[in-house]
């Protein structure tokens, strides 16, 4: 087997989420080699950097983009640099928010391959044969579009929360998840969940902020739906570019 | 609050303990930031650095010293000085086989501070009256003495698994879980656990590998047994040195 690339991760947003995506990626590792027949060792994982570095509120920034406050792009940008100065070749952005700067960030390093969420995403279900999925997220996913446009690029229709629904789905990802309560988290993804199935008869939940699917599990009483954890599909990607061969 | 240290985490052997020390530390900075009443939120974390770099075997390395085969040293120095070169104040290394070079790693970056597991639960054990423990750990851990050593230094007794135990313990992290079966490593463990705390009427137990824990719970029937996890310990110490103040 040739020497896998060296591939980065991007996260801090919140760090569990950046932590859990290192499993999930390892894990898609693993599926790899099997998949291949290899033996899985140690040695066999590619080299993969992640860094967990403070990035302000992206659903703030892209509420007030005007402020003047600290913007989120300028950490991210020093963190991408250090990325691909350790050898980095693909990285993958371990928040759905931070998407939203997907442009900038690939412009800047053109000689990085940027993962983009959406587009993993939306690759995906099309493939699988998906017509209409419900979408949880935060304010600034909404506001972006980024699964929107993805997804109708990929012919996929995108059904979201109402305005309430929307707000408490921020109450669990801030005051549940990123606040260390998770039965609060669990509640109230569930009830929007439950919500959206019922006004729009998907059957498929992406669950589009590396924070929900930590707060909203197979337990939640969401029978017969199915839901998609985009940091898994992007965690996937980032493993087959590791292993791709040329480079 | 000042801003925190930047700490590194030397992973990778295996990568998903390397991913599991990660969801450690943030679980540990969190407690921090809790019981000193601060806000928990993104930006309240260390900025850290995972380190996931391929790392010839060290219990072989420790077995066949002068094999001429690979050696695990000279990537666990060069990722260290990359740690080092990103600004990592204190590195903790996610694996207790590889303490054996802890002297080494430590003497060729004198400005870090490299933590060392056995002395982090040596330290921990002791203040809570601990007087002797079981340790499960690899063949090369047991050769370097390398919890012996710490343990008894803080006053404590050490016992360990017979000759076959411990074969049996190198067969559950090889064949179980850094090959993904989870099963098989279950059974390895918990036998060896038993067995250990029935010859030495220990009630306590170091899991002093990080693939260990990865295959042994509470579900494994150790009725009224400690489970150590020096992982989540050093986690600890290194978020305690993260938030420390000066420097």
């Amino acid at each position: 087997m040739a020497t896998p690339h060296v591939v980065g991760i991007l996260g801090g947003m919140g760090p569990a989420a950046g932590a859990d995506f290192v499993r999930l990626f390892v894990q898609a590792c693993g599926e790899h080699l099997r998949r291949q027949g290899l033996p899985v060792s140690d040695q066999a994982y590619p080299e993969h950097w992640l860094a967990q570095v403070p990035v302000p509120d992206r659903s703030m920034a892209l509420d007030r983009p005007h402020s003047g406050g600290h913007q989120p792009l300028e950490p991210m940008l020093q963190a991408m640099g250090r990325l691909a100065a350790l050898g980095a070749t693909t990285v993958a952005v371990a928040c759905n928010t931070a998407h939203a700067w997907h442009s900038q960030l690939q412009a800047r390093f053109p000689q990085v391959e940027v993962l983009h969420v959406a587009q993993e995403v939306a690759r995906s279900l099309a493939a699988r044969g998906v017509g209409r999925v419900g979408l949880l997220a935060t304010q600034g996913t909404y506001r972006t579009g980024l699964y929107d446009q993805a997804l109708r690029e990929a012919g996929l229709q995108c059904c979201i929360p109402d305005a309430p629904g929307r707000e408490r789905l921020m109450q669990g990802i801030y005051q549940g998840v990123k606040a260390g309560n998770l039965a609060l988290a669990r509640q109230c993804f569930s009830e929007v969940a439950r919500a959206l199935a019922d006004q729009h008869g998907v059957s498929t939940l992406v669950l589009g902020c590396t924070e929900i699917p930590l707060g909203l599990d197979a337990t939640a009483g969401l029978d017969g739906m199915a839901l998609v954890d985009p940091a898994a599909l992007l965690a996937r990607a980032l493993a087959e570019k590791a292993y791709a061969a040329g480079g």
